[in-house]
């Protein structure tokens, strides 16, 4: 079982998946989390490149390529082997964040992301629990707790707005594999429902 | 005038490359000398990320991302650049070479190094010198050079073997752009017969 969490920055994704972790481990199951960029040695190595130095240095063509260069490393790697081991897999973004952040954020390259989805990855995860977060916040949040590193978070609200519109639009294309959870809530009450919906996926 | 560069390790391919520039700027013309993997500050970035290191650390396909998200930057960054200001550029090793060594040496990938290239790079050069050289002569010279960085030298001569009868077979695939010089005579001889075909490509 190969389970993302998606939402705009701010929306609590790595908390709620940190608490998903746990709950399914608490309940017998072996779980690895995992994040993206990242998740593998290559993958992380490929994050620092694009994510540190000048964020205009790469094409937003350049940086699809990138990511999807860490996405082939983290599946090979982390990913399809706990998989086949028959782990729970846990994943902090994962392709939706690139068709949302890649191909809306610079230019209607929703289409190129996809193409290369499809020749190089042609994966996608068994549920996707979409946090739903009202944009403001989500800034407020993300903003509070920035890193060196955190460079998303900097596109500031208009594209917040932007971007949590065009995951509630995935969510509609692809309604068997994302679910949408209300993420305008204190966190307990969010674990609650991703609880719910993950046990009922597991069954 | 964009030229490229191709042949297997050893067959003389940078001598060529500098002499052929040299010859045209003699000439009058404007000329920018370039190299893949590499040739723009971010590229040569990816170079070093996948070159170094255990060789085996990326699988064949997350190689080819890293290389087609190298050359799409070098042609943003100093190849459309040079090309629109009315320049040649001479480039040692293009998207033959990922045709050849990551879509031969390692499987059977060059579909998919074929289709990554028509989607993200989409472009050839409008002439192709291919060096021909004997696979043991040219292993044999390439050793004599081996530097750090340079893994491709290490595949062997069966590799190389193969790699020249596919070089051969890309030339025969594309007529009108490539063609193959012999590289097993004095580096005076072949070059005064590049410089024969590149002058009349300019003319």
């Amino acid at each position: 079982m190969f389970i993302s969490f998606e939402g705009i920055d701010g929306s609590g994704k790595s908390t709620q998946a940190r608490m998903l972790a746990d709950t399914l481990r608490g309940d017998g199951h072996d779980v690895v989390l995992t994040r993206e960029p990242g998740g593998s040695p290559g993958a992380e190595e490929i994050r620092a490149l694009v994510l540190q130095g000048d964020p205009d240095r790469w094409s937003a063509e350049t940086e699809i390529l990138l990511f999807t260069a860490a996405r082939r490393d983290h599946m090979e790697r982390t990913i399809r082997p706990a998989l086949d081991a028959g782990k729970v897999v846990i994943c902090d973004r994962f392709a939706d964040s690139t068709r949302m952040y890649q191909g809306m954020s610079r230019g209607d390259l929703r289409g190129l992301v996809d193409q290369l989805h499809d020749l190089m990855i042609g994966c996608e995860p068994d549920l996707t629990l979409l946090i739903d977060m009202d944009p403001e916040t989500g800034l407020t949040r993300a903003l509070g707790r920035q890193g060196a590193e955190e460079r998303f978070e900097t596109f500031g609200a208009g594209l917040q707005a932007r971007m949590r519109d065009g995951f509630l639009a995935l969510a509609r294309d692809y309604p068997a594999r994302v679910r949408v959870i209300d993420g305008n809530r204190d966190p307990a009450a969010v674990a609650a429902d991703i609880r719910a919906v993950a046990a009922r996926a597991l069954a």
